[in-house]
């Protein structure tokens, strides 16, 4: 089947015209899903964060365009003002805007006076192509990074790998199998016998919820742990590499990611741990060198410190306050680990070292 | 008044026969004190931890032998027994061992055939001769500590300080004053502009709890951070110093505290920051050298990293499940820090390096 991925698929009993989500925001309590068959749907999906992580945005919002395209009939200029709903939907989301706008430059020549389908019809097409151009790119993460797995058992005369993860940047952030995790999957699939810590990874908890209950999904065997406990696991050999996501990386190979990455790459460092950065060639942002100083970090709602959500011994989902009533608490989002932490970038075009004159080379030149 | 302090204190009104300590449990939701007036309450107090904090619990301990002793009527046989129930309330905790078996020490000749109330009495004065000496212990952390608070403030040129803490370890830990909160005690009362950035301290959260609300009683301007977040604001200038605590520290200054003090110490190092170590000098074990290898580390309940207290929106306390339901999580409780990343080693004796032979040189041959 067409247009089929893990976190989102179209739904082919009405002749491909549903756009199916799992509803992020229940997981990991309930697992549930949305059909979005419109375009304040869609809106509102993206909004509400039923879909989030970078990647299933991007891919939420091609397929949002293929549905507004149905809702106009064919029509290309009231398309722009829908897509515009959708760009808007989340302000800093890159890969959203990426997407929106990649679409509507392949779709403005599809507008056919003659077939009110045509234009709904090419944006199936170009949605569907856009998806799998990811999905294709994780698949080479995959591959690069499982390489590195076998490499480093290897050398260490092992059988069994313990990877430490940090947030969630798996399926359920970017398609089909995301980027930090699939090398994961891949090791599975190869027959590796692997083991993940999850950083739990406070504030927002990804680790904890998402990313466990994915790999539970996955059968892969992992362990949740306080994002404190990283430092004392390495420094007793139970963990043989780190492997994590990243938002933004710069020319020079500096790394911005969820809050907290910086501290579990000097940890790793500390105690001779390769550590590694996957991620699609899009992510590196060439206008920024220096990355600790220049990257513009997220100053997210103070709340999310303070409130904690869980399910009760009811089953009742609850936000409780886990903090005195008036202590003030204050929410960066990310922070940026300096390239000389970084063992490598995994990339699907390959591995390459977090360094300027490198990364240059195999990048800048091809004009990713 | 004698025997007052800030966790715990005799309640006058009938003659010093009630301990009265403040419920740690409710703590930050509610305010709460608990009256002990029998050797059994004692030892429930200390199990359920309704009072917490290596110090505190001593401080109780102590001043539990003093009601025991009431109870048993001057026999010191019979105190033995009650004694023993005290000293077994929590099995690791060493503060409580020493502060029983002081205890039973000094009051081993204090026994008056004549007098049923002599042994009570004297266990009254021992218990607040023992509280008062660990009390000045505090007050000379004070001292030692905001001293240096001073010096960088000097070098910098700066009047305001940021200061950095992980875990709880001020006055509901340790009588009178805590250790790493001390310095910043003293610093209010010097009239030094002071800022703490409050780790949450995962997965017991006693950052954003206890020491949250500790501060707050004491008007101290403090601000909670997710564990996540110390490196990034080392890495921006706004962490002036660290200050925390010890569980135990070897000959060598390697430093036991709670898990997750490690990683703020390599961020510390990362960029040039002081990171101190509060502790009463009876923190070093000098049986121990090295103690990364050598310090074993406790592992506690999983079920502290997967649920999560706080209080609803009805003020009613609530424990939520925050994982998935059958994820399995591990709960280290401490982490080890080598002496190689501390700046030195606040004592009541003094400053001293974590370093082998000053730590010798300066506590060894003193023999405490």
């Amino acid at each position: 089947m067409q247009g089929k991925y893990k976190a989102l698929w179209l739904n082919d009993d009405d002749f491909y015209e549903y756009l199916e989500v799992i509803d992020q925001t229940k997981l990991p309590f309930e697992y549930d899903t949305k059909i979005l068959t419109t375009t304040d749907e869609v809106v509102r999906a993206i909004k509400n964060m039923t879909v989030r992580g970078a990647g299933v945005i991007g891919s939420v919002a091609a397929f949002g365009i293929y549905i507004a395209a149905i809702e106009v009939e064919g029509d290309y200029e009231k398309l722009k003002e829908k897509a515009n709903l959708i760009r808007e939907s989340r302000p800093t989301a890159v890969n959203l805007m990426w997407a929106v706008d990649k679409m509507m430059e392949l779709l403005k020549d599809s507008e056919d006076p003659e077939d009110s389908d045509a234009l709904a019809e090419a944006a199936l097409e170009f949605a569907i192509q856009l998806n799998d151009e990811e999905a294709l790119e994780s698949q080479k993460i995959a591959q690069y990074g499982c390489d590195i797995i076998e490499e480093i058992l290897k050398k260490k005369n092992k059988t069994k790998i313990n990877i430490l993860t940090h947030c969630n940047a798996g399926w359920l952030a970017v398609i089909d199998e995301g980027t930090a995790l699939a090398p994961i999957y891949e090791a599975k699939r190869r027959g590796i016998d692997v083991h993940v810590w999850v950083d739990e990874t406070r504030p927002r908890n990804q680790g904890a919820s998402l990313t466990a209950w994915e790999l539970a999904q996955s059968e892969i065997e992992h362990t949740i742990i306080a994002d404190n406990t990283g430092g004392h696991l390495m420094q007793h050999g139970e963990v043989d590499m780190v492997i994590v996501g990243a938002d933004r990386v710069s020319a020079s190979g500096d790394v911005a990611n969820k809050i907290g990455t910086y501290l579990k790459a000097l940890a790793a460092y500390d105690n001779n741990i390769p550590f590694y950065v996957a991620i699609p060639a899009s992510t590196f942002d060439f206008s920024i060198k220096d990355g600790v100083k220049e990257i513009p970090i997220e100053l997210r709602s103070p709340d999310e410190v303070r409130y904690m959500k869980g399910v009760d011994d009811e089953g009742i989902v609850r936000e409780v306050l886990i903090t005195p009533k008036d202590s003030p608490a204050i929410n960066y989002g990310f922070d940026v680990t300096p390239a000389r932490l970084i063992t490598g970038l995994i990339t699907n075009k390959g591995v390459c070292e977090a360094d300027f004159d490198k990364i240059q080379e195999k990048f800048k030149r091809e004009n990713i």
